[in-house]
């Protein structure tokens, strides 16, 4: 049997391109979507995209109304911040509570299920908006985790928690998927998109994802 | 300000229990419960009432399916087991994947929001029926993973996973909960209950449940 992962696929570009790495290196894809609450809805019709160009084995998207806590711009109606410094210390409001703990659990419980080995997630060490959760330390934290809180764990299956972007710059996260073939026109990563689903371009999303094209020296296919 | 927790209120006896041991050393609850599609959803109508009798300041249901992912006796069809040996050293089929990482993850998002300072879970380890993420070592990792998953844990302030029922025998935690005045008729312990919400007697819940109850000398009030 060929080796499963599962992977977090939010429909934004460094998810697509975190799958094709994995799928790159012989796995079996299983994706998960969360339908949280997001204002940002649109990027769960985008997950649908990228899972069918990836040709996942399975694709299942899940109901978890985050809004019920509240906390963040993109489960609330407090408003997405537009040309924030993205070099400043603090942790902004589009921070969703615990996020990635909650969607690294979800992926956990299926992969236990589907007796997959590793689980895979996009995050980035570099451009990573000030998330807590989105730090190598908490990837570390949250393997060592696993192999405490599941059957697999105690029967000696450790899981891995593969995060391959998690040093890359946009950039470098851009390139690599542009040479994996990927067409990050099936993407979306706008916070606050206009009601026809555009982009917005002054959320924090928009602005990293502008400079990693730019820095990568390619065209954003959304945009053309 | 009076300390909040957040505490997982499940409609069983040991939930109960560590909730009222975190209100007797004066926090303010907030409980939490998750209707997953469990078989016994009966346990939610529990839940509200324990949580009414507790005096919470506030209760949340969240629906979460993990019957999508399958894998357990308790969110599928497959049958709840009956009289089994409870000693047996494999983990059951009622074991349900990654369940308390889950409910863990979520209690941590709304403590966040909250800002609670400690997430409260009715977990013991010695009738724990095999379940992998009710040991000792499972709760102190996500206590780590916690601090380093949040935004608090950035700044400093750690949450607490406070598991005061870790190291009591069911039959100590009834007489717990009996000197702190507690009201078992108002719980559901049973996995697999009869169409009319009585329990069945043969599943591990509701026969760890029987043996406490024995052990403590006391009678259990649902069947009187």
């Amino acid at each position: 049997m060929r080796r499963r992962a599962v992977v977090l696929l939010s429909g934004g570009l460094d998810s697509y391109t975190a799958a094709a790495v994995a799928a790159r290196d012989g796995f079996d894809l299983y994706a998960l979507s969360i339908d949280y609450g997001q204002r940002h809805a649109r990027e769960l019709d985008a997950a649908a995209r990228v899972a069918a160009a990836l040709g996942v084995a399975r694709h299942i998207q899940i109901a978890l109304d985050l809004t019920r806590f509240g906390g963040s711009a993109l489960t609330s109606d407090s408003p997405v911040p537009r040309d924030r410094a993205l070099d400043a210390a603090d942790i902004p409001i589009t921070y969703v509570p615990a996020r990635n703990t909650i969607f690294l659990s979800l992926s956990l419980a299926w992969a236990e299920v589907l007796e997959a080995d590793t689980l895979v997630i996009g995050v980035n060490a570099l451009d990573y908006s000030g998330y807590p959760d989105c730090r190598p330390e908490f990837i570390e934290a949250f393997e060592r985790l696993a192999a405490l809180a599941t059957k697999a764990g105690v029967e000696g299956h450790a899981l891995k928690v593969s995060a391959p972007l998690l040093h890359l710059s946009k950039a470098a996260i851009i390139t690599l998927g542009t040479s994996l073939g990927l067409d990050y026109a099936l993407t979306h990563s706008c916070y606050d998109p206009t009601p026809d689903g555009s982009p917005c371009g002054h959320c924090d999303s928009c602005r990293l994802r502008a400079a990693g094209f730019a820095d990568a020296g390619l065209p954003d296919p959304l945009l053309r």
